[in-house]
């Protein structure tokens, strides 16, 4: 963890988020508690605004919601001057309910359903980023029955391998995401796209993986898109008006992580498109780019009350703690890496490796592997770092656990951005069991 | 994918579940459709205790309902007859309000929290599976408030290391449940709870592993803890009144699945228990043994709608349906394997290996990794098999997409278990964004 400002361990060792003290959110708030840094949000997409505009001002940054999507986050985001993509109904749902102006708003998915398509048309959102051929046909039908023409960008697969988990690498040649530029697929798409009556084609969008490190990837990234844009124009005698270099920026969850600064990530980005503009004489598109993880992921703080601790001799130490897989799965999906500490006696040395876990019925249910912690005893209270994205997005009733509420902090004033799930709750949809009667009950 | 009479494909080609037809079944509740067998659950019910009773009569089945919890399941259960085991205060409460006989339930976990125990003890359940010796004290402590004597076993760690997936392996040292036999944890815990007044102590539990395909493991088990039996009765003078063998038993996801039906693995421990009770002298406890996923995984059958179908040439052909980890986190957290089929064109031949995405914004949103299917086309139904465990129970809302409904099938009627969720549903908890005046808002 990387203190600042906003997030740090004051002198008697107690954690402070966003001016709380994390001793006093437990206590009103109960635990499991997501809580979220306002500042650091804030901080983080002034950053990347700067560093955007300074290099590269006809330009956008669009927040890619599903790293961490409730109403309070995406009102937050627009509060901020972002956009945001949205990759499902809900998400679009959600964010229209925010108030979220649609024409700040992207849609994203290998497989947006019918309703789903209607849902963009009529909510009149910038543009749809096509998926598949079969897409093209669907949203033209849509947009024509609602007698709008639709704004849309193609995804496209610009063939870079980045170096990341397998599941979240999606621009290699075997990707359920988006057209090959290569075998010619991304050229027929714009074709198609061209011959539609209810579609606007406004450029192309890439997306080249998740918790990438090196800028590298997206340098030749830009090359490759922008060698795109070029041949698109010179073949289809089209005009791209914009290139979406979607996101992925890595983000560092422990101190052996060494991720360039997100803003680094967009400067770079930024800078090569300039350089690549002038080189290949295209005209410039609007450059937009969409940070998710690296918005919300180090914003984020989850507090745990400790209850069992089970020291098996000679072989591991089990702090286990009243959440889990179900409101944090990315040890059980990812075998994700998290730092920790005790929030209330943060300042003492580490005392043990310690094994975090969580109170599903599920051996595989773990939330840190192995962490070095301050001794813990039962009723302590712990703290996991940089779990803003993919925890609450992800959240399931798992063993029917309640899914935890979430705070927003800033100058120590904390306020729901989701309130807690109660057990009527997860039952509100249950139905009783009847015994068939031959007849549809529905 | 077994056929067997209320699963099958009739002449034309069309899946019939319960005597329902798959197509009539996406048009009237729409798709993604969790459907749940219901003779399936009553047979595979009646041949697990048909076999424990010919064998040991004074014994129970309860269900390990992680795998699969809603009111109508729980109801269903009941009506058969069954117990249950809960893994938290969320599953006790949906059973409790099914009006399942707190009588006939066991109360697992790692980690119970305070409240989760004070509403066991309230429940006036059967017995609560100790895990470790702070809770014990805290047990006590609540059934003394409660003015009650609460029933209690212990889960002890027989150290049988199961063959299988390390996440669902559960009885190997390093684990997070139980106490180590061998290492006088499990004696100690038992010497403990025979100090406190408000406890009463019942018996052992183990659970040795899940999806376990060899029955030499369970019987190994049996060795292992009535050897624990004989030696609390002779250094402790206690009575072992239960014997609990938790589940585990393994399931036929796919054909190259072979393992002994759930019932074989029920017949050999019971009677490897006869046998060691004779062997050893010790007194004849109640048996109980907890299956879940052998009970409710092949009752179920998840139906899609294909979406985009994206072949790309030398590489894959993606099939993409309107679901995706979101309802189904099995291929994500353990790379698993599923049948599938064209729900109304599976009498034709396979024409295509293909792989099943799933419609989130995730490369690792796989249903199904490599699978022969007919030819697919959008619009198509497809149905995957053995989906009834551990899919609805661990549904989440990633992507912001609702979790799809449930419903129960028998005799050519069908009728919901949980009802769709809604967008609104969905934001049911969400606050809107206010920027903080310095002030809790909560």
């Amino acid at each position: 963890m990387n203190q600042r400002d906003t997030l740090y361990i004051n002198q008697s060792g107690r954690l402070i988020i966003g001016g709380c003290d994390a001793g006093d959110l437990a206590r009103e708030f109960s635990t499991p508690l997501y809580v979220m840094d306002e500042a650091y949000i804030e901080n983080a997409a002034a950053e990347m605004k700067r560093a955007l505009n300074e290099v590269y001002p006809d330009s956008l940054i669009a927040y890619a919601s599903k790293a961490f999507a409730c109403k309070a986050m995406y009102g937050l985001v627009s509060r901020l001057g972002l956009g945001a993509d949205v990759a499902s109904g809900g998400e679009l749902y959600t964010a229209l309910s925010a108030g979220f102006n649609p024409k700040m708003l992207y849609f994203h998915g290998n497989n947006k359903t019918a309703p789903e398509l209607d849902e963009a048309v009529k909510a009149e959102i910038h543009a749809v980023v096509i998926d598949s051929l079969d897409e093209i046909t669907a949203l033209n039908a849509a947009a024509a029955a609602a007698n709008k023409k639709q704004g849309v960008l193609i995804r496209v697969n610009p063939l870079i391998e980045a170096d990341t988990h397998r599941f979240i690498q999606t621009a290699c040649v075997d990707s359920k995401f988006g057209f090959s530029i290569e075998n010619g697929a991304g050229e027929a798409a714009v074709k198609k796209i061209l011959a539609q009556k209810n579609l606007q084609f406004l450029g192309i969008h890439c997306h080249i993986g998740s918790q990438i490190f090196d800028i590298e990837f997206f340098t030749r990234a830009v090359d490759k898109m922008t060698d795109f844009i070029a041949a698109l124009t010179k073949s289809l005698g089209v005009s791209v008006r914009e290139l979406n270099m979607g996101g992925g920026f890595g983000v560092a969850y422990t101190a052996s992580d060494t991720p360039p600064a997100a803003q680094e990530f967009i400067r770079a980005i930024a800078q090569k498109l300039k350089d690549c503009i002038a080189q290949k004489k295209i005209a410039p598109p609007r450059l937009i780019v969409e940070p998710g993880r690296s918005l919300a992921a180090q914003a984020g703080v989850t507090l745990y009350t400790v209850g069992a601790v089970k020291d098996i001799p000679n072989v591991k130490k089990y702090v286990a703690v009243d959440g889990g897989m179900f409101e944090n799965p990315r040890y059980a999906l990812y075998n994700a890496r998290y730092e920790v500490a005790l929030a209330l006696k943060a300042h003492l040395p580490a005392a043990d490796t310690v094994c975090i876990a969580g109170k599903c019925c599920e051996s595989g249910d773990i939330i840190v592997g192995e962490t070095a912690l301050q001794k813990a005893e039962k009723g302590d209270l712990l703290a996991v770092f940089c779990t803003g994205a993919y925890n609450y997005s992800m959240a399931s009733n798992y063993n029917r656990n309640p899914i935890p509420p979430v705070v927003l902090c800033k100058n120590g004033s904390a306020r729901y951005m989701v309130k807690p799930q109660t057990y009527p709750d997860i039952i509100a949809r249950d139905c009783d069991y009847a015994p068939s009667d031959k007849e549809p009950l529905s």
